[in-house]
């Protein structure tokens, strides 16, 4: 990526409401996280060659970040705490940058990371509180918080999760490891939440894995579906997808904060 | 209001997220709490004759409202909780009745209100999280909780508010009483928060005092300077007025729920 100016690597970790991007992905006419930060970076740098970002993976319409992380390479050496104030004074208010830090050519965004953390959070009651319409999945039916504690248990593990991922998935290898699975009751918000930390997850697999989730809460599925699930690899067989709006992609791992995967909240 | 069609009188309590309404009154071309309420009730009543909504008072674009409350007459009797269920499905997700009761034609949501209750939130740090931009106001600078505390006394009581009222208020007696007002840091949320419930408010008088408040809080103003406002009675002496989006009409208060003015979170 070198050429003829000497460019630096920065790392940086974005929150988003995703609520107004049309996904993170550039696409023509639309408002994407990346097109927001392209631009933004564009601006800063004055220079001719455009520079393209990275991120550690799409997420959807809708879906939020608390944590995502992008690289990018930029063509003049701005410390990185310019670079976060320079960025955030010309990013719009639904998207901050958290950190930043200047890393070696090796970091890639997206293909030196090994795992990544999502949170889900549902909402309950029979009608949809406001506040809560675009930060979290509505769910108006009985939820028996101990039947999901005892699937979750099923979601960790090395699996096959070839039922749980959506047409327009590009990869064919659907084995994935999840490192960590919980659901809690959020107190404080009267929320039931959902947390998956794992080395990769597939499309739409958090919002397909919290419907089933919510399914067997409900007890129209057998508390171990899931690992019949795993056997019939068919994705017709959980046909439900939960909503964008409770989905938040809350870390991104790399090899040198390892040591935090372990710490959660 | 009754014609030849016997009418009810019914008492709605709406909570809406004020970010997409220009505020709560009926105004031409403009998406209002109002306009969208009387567009369903209208639906629903099946009647030439229109259905106007008489509300506790009204709220300005991006205020929020966690309790506004609500009276209007319906030319059909339809039990109070048959409307409430009517009404949330053919109005839009930003706008919920939370409770509905019959009422006696006596009520009248703003002439027979006694007070109300209104919070404040705000939020720290050097950049707006991307996910409290739109609820609450954010304000960078240091904050010290015991001065605002100290001056939270001298805003109880009964005083002439004029240099809290903006210019548009169509009073002329500025007198009003704060039966209790409150500042306490929400440690959940990582925000301060200010309450405040007095016997009627204003022209953007909470927004005024919560700017005045703050700026006392980082040391720009003594603390007891509100005894000096309420002397000079001028508004060029509190100039800033603190955002929409930090202001939550949460209570409004009738004779018959008297009991609960001193109930408080």
């Amino acid at each position: 990526m070198k050429g003829v100016f000497m460019t630096q690597r920065y790392k940086i970790v974005l929150a988003y409401d995703g609520t107004n991007f049309a996904g993170f992905q550039r696409q023509p006419q639309q408002r994407t996280v990346q097109s927001v930060l392209e631009n933004a970076l564009n601006k800063m740098s004055k220079k001719d060659d455009y520079i393209t970002i990275h991120g550690s993976g799409r997420t959807d319409s809708g879906v939020h970040a608390l944590g995502q992380v992008v690289h990018f390479d930029f063509p003049h050496h701005i410390p990185a705490e310019g670079m976060l104030r320079g960025l955030n004074s010309m990013m719009p208010l639904d998207c901050e940058v958290k950190a930043c830090e200047i890393v070696s050519d090796d970091f890639h965004a997206r293909f030196t990371n090994h795992g990544k953390r999502y949170v889900y959070r549902v909402s309950q009651g029979e009608f949809v509180d406001p506040f809560k319409r675009l930060y979290t999945g509505h769910y108006k039916y009985k939820l028996d918080l101990s039947r999901m504690e005892a699937a979750m248990e099923d979601v960790m593990g090395t699996h096959d999760y070839s039922s749980f991922v959506a047409a327009g998935s590009q990869t064919t290898n659907h084995v994935r490891t999840i490192y960590e699975a919980k659901v809690y009751r959020d107190q404080a918000n009267d929320e039931i939440v959902f947390e998956f930390c794992g080395n990769g997850f597939l499309y739409n697999q958090v919002r397909i894995m919290v419907a089933t989730l919510l399914e067997i809460g409900n007890g129209r599925r057998p508390i171990h579906d899931f690992l019949r699930l795993y056997e019939v690899k068919d994705r017709n067989e959980c046909r439900e997808t939960a909503p964008a709006s409770g989905l938040y992609l809350k870390e991104v791992y790399y090899p040198e904060n390892d040591e935090k995967k372990s710490i959660s909240n």
